[in-house]
């Protein structure tokens, strides 16, 4: 495969794939659509689950594990869940191999180890929880139930795509219960801003926080909460959902509590998650046609020191000098790599890690150890700056905040740059197709509207946003009156 | 439910599972041998897989993902690993539900999605990571690799329990590719000696470092090297496995690498793992008949304050000065929390956190307040100290060590004072048929001599210990000729 990768503009969708694949992050497997998870990308995926992790603690939850397989009786318990679902089910049907008598080495399913009721591999986890949570949930003592769960999922996807649609994903879902809809409602809210937060504080990804029209809702959900990006190629990626469950789960569980006046009465649910979806987001969000761009705070290695020299007397002066400047970066809780591979040259060691997204850069050849200085390079801009070796730690700090600061305004320019409010469907049809990015237009607000728009131009409702401000207008296809604004994009 | 556990030495087995429900660990699920790991039981499990991460980190390990699934083709190349998971393999056989019409409001398997290929829900990875590693090895500068996955694995165990052994269970999986025997043998051991001493310096669980005999090896290794554990009961608990593979996978796989000579050459593997199991090994270590006894290290909360008062102005002031107190106390990374629910009597709260295994209790009440005391509570012992609250904090802290260390002498004193030598058949059998524990005794070295001794006393040969002295002896089954002791013992 060559080094180099495709040019963005030349096949967005193509540069992504040899991106992830090229940059060490993921490939496909031998099972369909799903993937294996390299170890670069998933220590990205360490530092997103560390940081949303503690997020998730300091707003009162706590971890749990529940089993991978749902009975069939209970995934179908809750029916619009189980409708939403029940179409991309991996299903595990027998318990058992045996050696195959008609060919020898080989092993078959055991026809007689098949199971009683068969076991949905969980394509999210609703139905198994809340058949637990009813053990759980007695009184308003018990209540809230503020739990998360880190685990894979199946959804059997027949159009996969590397970290943004595979059958398998890794995730965390949170599942919470309360006594009062009220309750409910603002924890699916709070979870919404969690994600926001996580997707613009560390992924330097600016989100749009909004709420789903009926027809992209969560199935089994009362409102799902949405964030939304918006991707280089002028489509959004939904990163993260919060779904205010209503009683829908407690019905179909039959989990009522007592409440402090005595009464029985049913529960009230949340559930929320983002995935391994999140690292697709993030690649589309900063990346460029050399490679990776990571912002400092989610970046495995955030500085890379490469030295130039010759000869091992050469090397072993630079190894003294990294020692002590990476030693004084690693106290500041900076990870530091620091690269004296023989088998590449220095060139090599530049492009490799221009492609891995590695933030910092810095060179320190013979010359250099001469001069008291050494030359740092960010990846976002690509700029050199030739800096004393005393000053290198302070330089680099500030760097990095600089560079997770950039990463974002970038990316919020760009967003708002491919943000377009229009008020008539052909001008709506001309952005969609020509620039694509969030439009911002009046709808009527029916299913049909919206069905019939994603028919014409594949655009769908992305979210309504929660800032949306009070205006009269008219709906772009029907010209129906509408008081706000919802933003519509082709998605992922 | 009683809160009162069954005794240990009245039934053991029920004392066990009591506890593990009762000190919200962990519950049984209505997916059959699967478990629900409760916040509690999961926050312990956090807490080792935090340590246990850092060590693998520290040996030069990095984290990936892998799918799931093993196509059936995959599974079943490597041909005695097959053999030694095929009977307890959950498969997938099809990928969508749909309405059944014989029965309104269910669903059904559907027909028309038979997977042209069925899928094994992984009871362990290799098959699927040689056939990953194969397109990752090219040259001798590709190895070693060195990579962990903490993933979800199923076994169709027939007889489960809580952690011991359960359908699905959360683990570790290393597996590691060499260019040479040596360096994979070597590789096996050092994980062996990771597990030793986590067990031994986390868990304060004293372990006996060997190998395995033939029969008990893991299906596809050329040696396992194990941790073995003593219980309560006299019972053996392996702790966790390292497995040296030779060249098997490289062999079933195709992985060949280009040495440094230029000479195309087979891959040599090792894995290795430790699972939810040693939750178990934790709780029948340390644990009594008030409840769960945790070290201190691996305790999600190490210390409980529980205030003792009469009127919200008491309760104030008592909070006033147990924040100061737990202030400090988090400032040295100790895990503090401070019950003032008004809900549950001090009685009934010591009681909890007795049943809940937190290594130390501090009460603080009004005459507390005016002696500027505290009473701290030790819960290995339940010895209890009345001590001024300037010196609470350097207490607690010397304290928690102390149980640390206590904790483990204990159990290795138990473990000792329940190893027998024997030099006859008879004795063995009165050994294992009253008081258990591990025997140390000459073996023959055969299959057969161990099936028979397994098939008379249910006892089987734990290890042959690394330490184990080069000694003349003659096998208690069949007094031919023995060079070493073996440990025997009946096992989890």
């Amino acid at each position: 495969m060559s080094k180099k990768l495709t040019k963005r503009e030349e096949d967005y969708s193509k540069w992504y794939n040899e991106l992830v694949v090229k940059a060490d992050l993921a490939e496909n497997s031998a099972v369909r659509g799903c993937m294996v998870i390299k170890p670069y990308g998933y220590a990205i995926w360490e530092k997103m689950q560390a940081e949303i992790d503690k997020m998730f603690k300091e707003t009162g939850h706590q971890n749990a594990y529940f089993p991978l397989f749902v009975p069939k009786s209970l995934f179908e318990a809750e029916e619009k869940n189980a409708e939403g679902f029940a179409k991309e089910c991996a299903v595990v049907t027998h318990y058992r191999l045996q050696n195959d008598p008609d060919n020898e080495g080989k092993l078959r399913v055991d026809p007689e180890a098949k199971l009683e009721e068969e076991l949905v591999v969980r394509p999210t986890s609703e139905a198994i929880i809340w058949n637990t949570y009813k053990g759980w949930i007695q009184s308003y003592r018990d209540l809230p139930l503020l739990i998360n769960q880190w685990a894979n999922v199946v959804r059997w996807e027949m159009r996969t795509r590397l970290f943004l649609r595979t059958a398998e994903f890794l995730w965390q879902e949170g599942h919470t219960a309360h006594a009062t809809k009220d309750e409910a409602v603002e924890e699916a809210k709070l979870m919404q801003k969690v994600y926001a937060d996580f997707a613009e504080n560390y992924m330097a990804m600016p989100v749009i926080k909004g709420v789903k029209s009926d027809s992209e809702r969560f199935a089994g959900a009362e409102d799902t909460f949405t964030i939304e990006a918006l991707m280089q190629d002028g489509k959004a990626l939904q990163a993260g959902t919060s779904h205010f469950l209503g009683q829908n789960f407690a019905h179909a569980f039959d989990v009522k509590f007592t409440s402090k006046e005595g009464k029985q009465e049913y529960v009230w649910a949340t559930s929320w998650g983002v995935s391994t979806r999140l690292i697709g987001g993030l690649i589309m969000t900063h990346s460029d046609d050399q490679g990776l761009v990571l912002p400092p705070k989610l970046a495995p290695i955030q500085v890379v020191i490469v030295p130039i020299y010759k000869g091992e007397e050469q090397l072993q002066k630079i190894t003294e000098k990294v020692t002590e400047i990476s030693s004084e970066l690693k106290s500041k809780g900076i990870s530091v790599k620091f690269d004296d591979r023989d088998t590449l040259r220095p060139g090599a060691k530049f492009a490799e890690y221009e492609l891995k997204g590695v933030p910092v850069r810095v060179a320190l050849g013979n010359r250099d150890l001469e001069n008291g200085t050494l030359e740092i390079a960010r990846r976002d801009t690509f700029e050199k700056q030739l800096v004393n070796q005393s000053d290198a730690v302070s330089v680099i700090e500030e760097l990095l905040e600089e560079i997770q600061v950039n990463l974002f305004e970038k990316a919020k320019q760009f967003r708002d740059n491919n943000t377009t409010e229009v008020d008539s469907f052909e001008d709506f049809k001309t952005i969609i197709e020509t620039n694509g990015g969030f439009v911002s237009a009046h709808w009527d607000g029916t299913d049909e509207t919206e069905n019939k728009i994603k028919e014409l131009t594949k655009a769908t409702i992305r979210c309504i946003p929660n800032n949306a401000k009070q205006e009269n207008g008219k709906c772009i296809l029907t010209g129906k009156p509408s008081s706000k604004r919802v933003i519509f994009a082709k998605a992922y």
